[in-house]
């Protein structure tokens, strides 16, 4: 029996171009950018496309672990493995850690190497090439997906096809790197180039015997924090000093670009990387005027324009070429055709204390039991929306800072006060004063909402001392 | 000894051209767009800057009077009388009304009408305009303020000076309405054309003598609903039914442009009407890019751009000739040179159920008491944060539909629910049941502030049944 391919998902990343949406506590690839999924759930989903593929194994930091088991859980896919990385150092050590760990498992496993922020439309020609990848990677090639180039695009790495194999396949002539639109008009023109997707197909074996042999600090870190890895919980812990040993190197420069078995598999699925707003508008099918709008718009005499809003009414008049981009807390405007340059933006906000928060947090936080909306801060009091899923449980914890009241709004909760239990239904308040060991619980079956006011001269989220938690967050 | 000069200050406004800040619950009078006062309370302030003046009479509409109350406590001046108009009947029989309030207290008063939301810097040129204009007033001059015209503005209708009078003032030569740009540059080029500011000097007698023979269906409603008048707490109500008879017509058209007694007194102080942002950009004295800023933003690469936030940050990329204007619900993106026609964009707003809202309420309820603001709209239940004055109380209500969780945090509440009195200090809270009859005072020194939980199955601001009110609205 031939083995199924094992998605390997990369949800690590950062990105900061699509800010202000894709911020560091909850990037780009967790968020709805694309329908009412977020593009790791898209991602997940379309694995349900093929009976070809096995369990995925997701590879992460710890930071993301729990919004990642979260949206697993809610795509409604079978879990694999979540590996966390305990550093960030770019895709090589991260995609060898996960060869290395299916080969552990099987030693003919085939690798389908995806990135976890893409748009793809799993249409038959993506699962024709899924095929067509499977049997060149079984052949011994490391496969590259190569998107057939509709524009001069340069944004994106191309990749020169050479000799061609079996299968649709052929050798990589040469990796090119982001060019200028020049260049890219004569690659388009000339014929013969695509679009380096960052998509791979790989036999764990092959790679890992590339890897050795072409970049042995990589494959050495992999396979050190692969033997030390500690599982935790639903998750797999990489081992920290082995794998923080690995230089901060791509993939593609590590071995794509120097193993003799490199080849790319040119398709023509409609795939963006959505590496900017202008992606995301190219993506989302501008309507007769150019423009795309998410969220709630009144736009007059306007044309190629982005918008997406989280919540405020956006209303534009008169402009071409624009986007228009608004979370609770940060708004960006600029030409949609220019949106590169909101990373560069980014950058200076995060130079500036003052500005550096809206790079990193979502008004909403996720945690395992649920999360929490901040909805008012002021001086002396707070007040948050929490939520907590059914069944779940928060810490047992105390602040020496702070009191606070809750007012179930929905559901029902379990609250433990200095070992005393008391159940709240929707409607019903409890005072937590300062100093006291408490716990909040959902013990139901629906969602469990409350208000909660907070009161005390500090506020901060570190005002907290865990003596028991489901989660591993104690002591 | 020659009376004082009695500012009557129109205030009745719903500016719609600053919208998303300039709504109909606030309009742009009421908001702080020129430093951290009023546009109404830097219109007061100016009047304390010459001895020459008499408590001011404000003439403005039901839903105002009690941010007019607040705004004029706030700004520490003697308070006049606010006269309140039952209808909106344009400037005639408002500035008619003022005039025969003014006439019975004193026969040789003399009025200066001022617009409540310009923006103007008070220097000595203002004072020694308006000691001119008082001169021509009792001469019997019905006395327009007209601007030294400094660009082709389309924006403002202008006024031809006629043959020279004394003390500067010039009789009229005739009005023109907003000029198209050739017409405006032939006027800037010829000279001896002003802009039409809104704002008069006259003596109440002459006026009114004017007025019933030229307009007497004006005159005839101002005397009635002045006779009919009704004191409300520290207003005056005009008779509705009176007022009401009155045509819709500017005191330009009804009186000015027909009088024989019109004079214009040419005026070079710096003035704007603030009619739209483009207008507001020029006032604010953009810097040396061409911007001018108002709240937390991040321009890179911009010129000449308006920015006004509320609350989000803004960023702004490679652009030139923007308005991005943001409050915490709308945000209006368009040119900065094009921004009069966000006008027509809030009729389209209004026009629709779904964003009517958007151009009706600010998220900060004023009532006299102190009020409210909306922090959270859910399903079955909401969030606001209240602010009561020291004092102060609310009414004795109850609702039908909702139960109520406040939690003081910050100053002292005394809460009556049923006849049972209890008082709150910082970090206690009180539960309201569905029906109960309850009231909520300050008994304190400082702004008392809580955090209400509203739960229920509907939760309209009009769920409530008054019994006792201090400020007239129970029964």
């Amino acid at each position: 029996m031939i083995s199924k391919i094992v998605p390997v998902i990369l949800a690590g990343g950062q990105g900061t171009r699509l800010w202000p949406m894709s911020r560091a506590n909850r990037p780009k690839q967790f968020i709805e950018l694309m329908g009412n999924r977020s593009l790791f759930q898209q991602t997940l989903e379309r694995l349900g496309g093929s009976e070809r593929y096995d369990a995925p194994i997701v590879v992460t930091n710890a930071e993301y672990r729990f919004v990642v088991a979260e949206q697993v859980q809610e795509a409604g896919v079978a879990l694999g493995t979540i590996l966390l990385e305990p550093a960030a150092r770019n895709t090589a050590v991260a995609i060898a850690s996960a060869a290395y760990y299916a080969l552990d498992r099987d030693e003919n496993a085939v690798l389908h190497i995806l990135a976890s922020d893409h748009a793809i439309t799993a249409d038959a020609a993506y699962y024709d090439a899924v095929n067509l990848a499977d049997a060149a990677a079984r052949d011994g090639w490391l496969v590259a997906f190569g998107i057939m180039p509709t524009r001069p695009d340069t944004g994106y790495g191309y990749i020169a096809v050479g000799d061609a194999l079996i299968n649709g396949a052929s050798k990589v002539g040469r990796f090119v790197e982001k060019p200028d639109l020049a260049k890219a008009e004569a690659f388009l023109a000339e014929g013969g180039y695509v679009w380096n997707s960052g998509m791979f197909m790989i036999a764990a074996k092959t790679f890992i015997a590339e890897c050795e042999a072409l970049a042995p600090e990589t494959a050495g870190a992999a396979r050190g924090a692969v033997d030390l890895a500690k599982a935790d919980l639903d998750f797999v812990r990489l081992d920290a000093a082995a794998f923080e040993t690995a230089p901060r190197i791509s993939v593609d420069y590590a071995i794509f670009e120097k193993t003799e078995r490199a080849a790319v598999l040119p398709v023509s699925f409609d795939w963006s990387d959505l590496g900017s707003w202008d992606a995301v508008w190219a993506a989302q099918h501008p309507d007769a005027s150019g423009n795309v709008v998410l969220g709630p718009a009144l736009l007059s005499n306007t044309t190629n324009a982005m918008v997406m809003t989280t919540g405020a009414h956006v209303v534009i008049d008169g402009l071409d070429d624009i986007a228009v981009i608004a979370s609770e807390d940060a708004i960006f405007v600029g030409r949609q055709s220019q949106a590169q340059r909101v990373g560069a933006l980014v950058k200076q906000l995060k130079a500036d204390p003052a500005t550096r928060a809206l790079t990193e947090t979502h008004q909403t936080s996720y945690r395992p039991w649920g999360g929490y909306t901040s909805v008012l801060m002021a001086d002396r009091f707070q007040v948050k929306r929490l939520f907590v899923k059914p069944g779940k449980k928060l810490s047992l914890q105390k602040h020496y800072h702070r009191s606070e009241h809750w007012v179930v709004v929905k559901g029902t909760a379990e609250v433990t006060i200095d070992g005393q239990v008391s159940v709240l239904t929707e409607n019903q308040s409890i005072y937590l004063p300062l100093g006291c060991t408490h716990r909040l619980a959902n013990p139901g079956k629906i969602q469990l909402e409350l208000i909660e006011v907070q009161t005390g001269a500090y506020l901060g989220e570190d005002d907290i001392v865990r003596t028991e938690d489901d989660f591993g967050r104690a002591g």
